[in-house]
């Protein structure tokens, strides 16, 4: 099968113009296909808080009002999305930029309202995402760059988490291509004590991954992260690399060793 | 040769839901393919204010500084785009969301500093619209929904008149389709007066255009409109319509008639 990267980024990698221009860059010149996923919840904050309207996140997930949604939609699917399409087309690769509205390749439902009322999230079901449309763009020559706003077919959208939208398309792009999944942030990888950045995890196994979570070594934002990136693996996805976006070029080459990859 | 709509929705059929509503229910029940272009001018002006970003147009076209295209980026391409997108995949129909940037579809060179800087506009030329890319996506049975960001195949997002937009895409598109190109907008077809609704040109010829256009009786935002449209009516456009936006079933179902037909 052929490969295929899948790749996040998100805060850091987009918020640093010379960051973003060098990742991308070194994107452009992968000689495998790819497809982008990014969030953007800092500039989302920015903005808000320009517009006057309050945020709230309860464990670093937001609450998305009604206005809430508005100021994701404007600037992950405006603003984010057409500047990542129109770099990524200047360094010569035909990018396509998608909400999941678009060609209805990612639908959601709405979060149940448990305790906490979410407001429009939306939540990623197995068949959510429409392989098809991926791979026949892919095969067209096309480079989707998708954000993580999606849809629930009835005319809303919906915020959805951006980790959980790239490990839902690498497993549904598993029956198509060898599918890699890669996790860039602004960590050097999964840490085993999230206050010393030298204690990266080289090789994180199932087991070990339960045993940090239920110690408290692993918390907040990388437990759904992980969650979803070993649910992937049992998908069919091949492999799952968490790195900072600087280690790009090793982990696409595979010459050295860089960040955290998981093990069945 | 099928037929094929292009239609250009902009400032009130936006602004009210009721009415897109009812608009995009009667688009999607269309038999032939169509492309959808739309603007967003007034919602931009408001998230401008609200953001404390002065604004200044100069003939009705907007001076795009940096941070005003950063507005018009978020609010064309994420907001309205995507809503549009949602709401017609609502009702069946596969839409697809793009700025100019996806699939380099549309590419724009920044206007001429003359004696006014427009800032980040982007003119369109002959080969600015890759008809094909549109072809094809069109024969895959998605319908195009574009807004008038456009970019300069550099990096740089730009601004562009979706009016024109629209005769370009028509115009793009006539080697390969019957093209109908329509103006939705707020009055009822051009007017010989100003000041009466009821003064509605059924046809207007080329020759009493420039005599109108002589006489002040058609002036602003109407002239780049309408000369843009009689030059997609010499590159091939079948047909140009200028009506209000409650004229759609007629038009389509080609009934009585409604608005503005130009005749070359």
């Amino acid at each position: 099968m052929k490969a295929l990267h899948i790749i996040k980024i998100g805060g850091k990698v987009i918020d640093s113009d010379t960051d973003l221009k060098r990742f991308l860059g070194q994107l452009a010149s992968l000689s495998s296909p790819f497809i982008l996923i990014h969030g953007g919840g800092q500039m989302a904050t920015r903005l808000a808080e320009q517009m006057g309207i309050p945020q709230q996140l309860v464990e670093g997930r937001r609450i998305t009002d009604e206005s809430t949604l508005k100021v994701a939609t404007m600037v992950y699917a405006g603003l984010i999305n057409k500047q990542l399409v129109a770099s990524l087309q200047a360094q010569g690769v035909d990018a396509i930029g998608l909400s999941g509205a678009d060609m209805n390749c990612v639908s959601a439902t709405l979060r149940q309202k448990g305790g906490i009322d979410y407001g429009f999230a939306g939540d990623l079901n197995p068949g959510s995402v429409n392989g098809q449309k991926f791979q026949a763009l892919l095969e067209q020559g096309f480079i989707p760059v998708v954000c993580a706003i999606t849809h629930d077919g009835k005319g809303q959208l919906l915020n959805t988490n951006a980790d959980t939208l790239a490990s839902s398309i690498a497993s549904a792009m598993s029956p198509y291509y060898s599918v890699q999944l890669n996790y860039f942030f602004e960590k050097q990888g999964v840490l085993r004590d999230a206050g010393d950045e030298r204690s990266i995890i080289p090789v994180l196994g199932k087991e070990e991954y339960l045993h940090l979570k239920n110690t408290g070594s692993i918390h907040s934002g990388m437990i759904p992260k992980l969650d979803n990136a070993f649910r992937a693996m049992q998908d069919g996805v091949s492999r799952v690399i968490i790195a900072d976006a600087q280690a790009l070029p090793h982990i696409i080459q595979n010459t050295t060793h860089h960040g955290t990859e998981l093990s069945c």
